[in-house]
């Protein structure tokens, strides 16, 4: 059973990376990952904030970019307790726990940035929305909060992993690279007549995508297609 | 189902007061008890940290004493990750959800100071000890994340309150006062013989009472069988 990656986007303030390296290394996890921090990198706050856990923050990644971030993760979970108009299943924190608990193969979850929270951009990449059940009259939780609790379900979880020879998921590098080449070829096709429905369009045909749920094979087989249709209007 | 009360021993950082009574709201709790804070009262830093919980952080009360603190309180947990001496039953933070949703009279959980914890002395007027399953090799967890680990057990845990009649426990105020009217007739007999003795004597037979668990009525009847017992011995 591999830990998940803890992925913290855009974060703005340094003692809310810190406690998050603190409570992760509470609840067993070390793969701490950060895509553009606020305040740039190292963070000294960030470091006196994480006491006994430096080292996590020390070894944390940093990335320009989400689709980095995440390039090696084959199950990807956004945590947002807004309601989001996106097409993807949303689970409980207990239910995460267990999911997470379950796979084989490497995991994530991406938290946002403190004041906005994860955008719709960020949001498509993932999988499933993973949503802690709060007092619906002060749902606002400061991140480091957040992020441990879901540590803790992660950890206190008692699901024995079901080893089951199904195939593993595609990791996010191929989704990406299918989306990019599916894009490509829709521009050049001309699919985006609207430029106003544009992202909302190509919001949802991602999302459609993403909740196939495709093996690397699969993700192949696709892109052979994409490869196959556009080579043949060429040819015309 | 009342919100059991947190109830904080001698914080000494500000901005961890704010951050639990953050995370109090975000979980339904509204009942934060302070025990003599380190840096007086009110406190800036809690303020500011609390953000939309503020009103929380404002409407804490505070308290001198332990005692005084947990006076209304029938069942009281004591959070701690160390293991300790006493022969009080240990539950996980999972287990605690349940029990306080079941419970129908009011409950709360005493955390110590972020440096030391609870100390014997607070922890001996607690009924359960409770304890967050942790990574054994990094055990310390951040005062804030520790009552949000129990607020979120509490809030999402999905027990039905059980409508027994059974007779309520007695609040912690009549077992205080059984105790010291128990103490002091014991220093009128000379009970306490070797004075270096005396802390660990009187703490294990303050822990042979609580285990009883009993109700108001048992405290009136055993507050009787003191007094019987010295005014028989002043009579000879």
């Amino acid at each position: 059973m591999k830990s998940p990656a803890i992925i913290l986007i855009r974060p703005q303030i340094g003692e809310n990376i810190g406690a998050a390296a603190r409570v992760m290394l509470n609840f067993g996890m070390r793969d701490l990952r950060i895509v553009a921090p606020r305040d740039g990198w190292p963070n000294e706050k960030a470091l006196d904030m994480a006491v006994g856990a430096a080292g996590l923050v020390e070894k944390a990644k940093i990335y320009n970019s989400l689709e980095d971030a995440v390039s090696d993760i084959r199950f990807l979970l956004a945590a947002t307790a807004r309601k989001r108009d996106m097409e993807k299943p949303v689970i409980s924190s207990k239910q995460a726990g267990f999911l997470l608990r379950e796979k084989l193969f490497k995991c994530g979850i991406i938290f946002g940035p403190e004041r906005t929270g994860l955008s719709n951009d960020d949001m498509i990449m993932a999988d499933n929305i993973v949503t802690i059940p709060v007092n619906v009259n002060y749902t606002s939780m400061n991140l480091a909060q957040s992020i441990a609790i879901l540590c803790y379900e992660w950890f206190s979880c008692d699901a024995s992993a079901t080893k089951t020879k199904k195939e593993k998921p595609a990791p996010k590098k191929d989704m990406s690279a299918l989306f990019k080449h599916l894009e490509q070829e829709l521009d050049k096709s001309a699919f985006f007549r609207v430029p106003e429905k544009r992202r909302k369009t190509w919001e949802n045909i991602r999302t459609t995508f993403q909740r196939t749920n495709m093996t690397a094979q699969e993700v192949r087989t696709l892109r052979g297609v994409i490869r196959s249709l556009t080579q043949k209007k060429s040819v015309k």
